[in-house]
């Protein structure tokens, strides 16, 4: 059907002529701009500078799945490499709601105030259904993202969490490459986001929201054992004395975990994002953790670990990839599934008859 | 050097001959019943008929590293599988020394007292290094092992989880299709085998001991979250108290973990496994899980998916199997891991390499 029919009860009369709102000349300049890619070398001189444009540019080659792109991602990377690495990676979590966009702009805004250099980034694989729920909306940080000193970028989408958390921990280096010597990482409070972020910074901040007791047990435990700061927000007006109550809640409750590697002992306090009050204590336990785990060498300890963590990761998914987008296989495997949830087939054998083929 | 020097000071008298313990012929007869390979359809028809000799020759091929006896195995398995899963997989797990031999001797001679059938398989990755921790001596469990209606077998060893685990899952099957209706898994309480275990089994029991608040901190959380009954063992003489004071610890903390779907909540009881006193309730508890899950169809569903679950399982081992044991990824692997701890290429970049080796 020609949407564009006469005859449709949709028609527009037509309007007068707008003048253009930009020369011709210049949109020739943007689009000769644009087009023109700029060589892995330039890219790479250009972060080193501290420009984010490029910065930006070289995350959207990381974010590509298109092969060309890909490689030079991995040039761009490579080049990078020996400038990154110098920086702290915090990451920070919590369930929609405890307010993490407004804790992470006060928090950025801080840093920034103190001469750091900030980026932020988000892991949110869910991204790719509800568009973006975590940094989708910059606005949401309105005086970060106008901070020069602050780099917003939110989450890659359409894909598995695997891919989303290469993409960001390759976005790290960059960032780092580029001179921020602070990187936020944000991830929603949720599923198994948690563990990918946890895996690629040195400091793990959970956000919680005061209200006592019932809530320990919405939070994941497992998210609780990971975390080496609770940080429990909106403590202002009324909710002052719930926030206090919550800390000596969670306070207890921190105590029942084991002993962490990095001899550090997980600890809580309030704050009032909104209110711009407690940030700086947040960033002085912060401090203290990294005093003492630079100290105790489990800071680089645990980079070096992290590190073989994600070349070995990425390797087992690479092998996955490869078998079950497998043509062949996609379809015997479909078979299989549902013979051996009636018990035609064994699950080893149904296994060894799928690897066969494969590996043919 | 020669052993049998002469000069040796270790020199043994020669002593006088000995008359043989076993007849010439008996010896010929033993050695030609243990040379002769039974075919798989023998295997078959013998399990099939309750021979549990022919149940042991085949866990023996399903256990083995011969590439021959897993054709054979596979063989044997296909074979049997119509026959099997018609049964309840009950798995049982505790800390050492928590007393779960004696237990399971008293469980199961209850069991079979029933008119039940039992078979005790045991998953222990680690009786590799401490030459079966559990189950590998058969004499605790003394009455168990002489009872007809039993059948006790040690951990498969001198392997991983994923394999031990494989073996344990096929075992299972061949004792189904043998003509036993209970079968008993179990596993030391520490570290990952209890995750394998829960994924083969209906219903998992942790055995725990008197003592209160204290153990609640060693038992891993995650274990507590997946048991359907925590039976709290040793409540006897001066321990009776203790016990129920245990339970009642153990009740509350139960009522943290969030609902399970098989809508059955999880519950705590206590038995004296020596004085053979509370076995029963305990089964009691048991029956009322099954009748529950079979009524609301979870039973079935959770055995599908737990089979698809083995299906992808074995064929991610075995795809990581492949990679890892292909002798020029080996050493590439070795330097590549080194150059990522010391950030001399990005975890990323070294992982494609050897992606790019392996599959050309």
């Amino acid at each position: 059907m020609n949407q564009n029919s006469k005859k449709s009860a949709l028609k527009e009369n037509d309007g007068i002529e707008q003048p253009d709102s930009i020369s011709a000349k210049s949109v020739v300049q943007i689009q000769h701009f644009r087009k023109r890619q700029p060589s892995a070398n330039e890219l790479i001189t250009a972060i080193l500078n501290g420009d984010k444009t490029a910065l930006s540019r070289a995350i959207t080659l990381v974010e590509s799945t298109n092969p060309e792109h890909l490689e030079k991602a991995n040039e761009v990377i490579q080049g990078c490499l020996p400038h990154a690495n110098k920086s702290v990676r915090i990451g920070i979590t919590g369930v929609p709601g405890v307010g993490k966009s407004t804790f992470i702009e006060a928090f950025g805004k801080y840093l920034t105030s103190l001469g750091k250099k900030v980026a932020v980034l988000a892991v949110d694989p869910s991204s790719s259904i509800s568009h973006g729920s975590i940094l989708g909306d910059k606005t949401r940080m309105e005086e970060l993202v106008k901070d020069e000193n602050a780099f917003i970028r939110p989450s890659a989408s359409g894909e598995s969490l695997g891919g989303v958390a290469r993409k960001t921990r390759e976005s790290i280096m960059l960032c780092e490459a580029c001179g921020f010597d602070t990187i936020l990482i944000e991830t929603v409070g949720v599923g198994q986001s948690e563990t990918a972020v946890h895996s690629m910074v040195d400091f793990f901040l959970l956000l919680n929201l005061a209200g006592a007791g019932d809530e320990l047990q919405g939070i994941k435990r497992g998210i609780m054992e990971m975390a080496d700061l609770i940080v429990i927000n909106k403590a202002d007006g009324d909710n002052i004395t719930k926030a206090k109550l919550a800390k000596t809640e969670y306070n207890r409750a921190l105590h029942l975990f084991p002993m962490k590697n990095s001899g550090w002992s997980p600890t809580v306090t309030t704050c009032s994002a909104i209110e711009k009050e407690g940030i700086d204590s947040v960033w002085k336990i912060i401090e203290e953790y990294f005093h003492l785990t630079k100290e105790n060498n489990y800071f680089n300890t645990k980079r070096a670990n992290q590190n073989q963590y994600w070349l070995m990761e990425t390797i087992n998914d690479q092998l996955k990839n490869n078998f079950y987008n497998n043509p062949e296989i996609i379809q015997l495997l479909e078979e299989n599934k549902k013979a051996v949830s009636t018990n035609e087939i064994s699950p080893f054998a149904a296994a060894f008859l799928l690897l066969k083929k494969y590996f043919k």
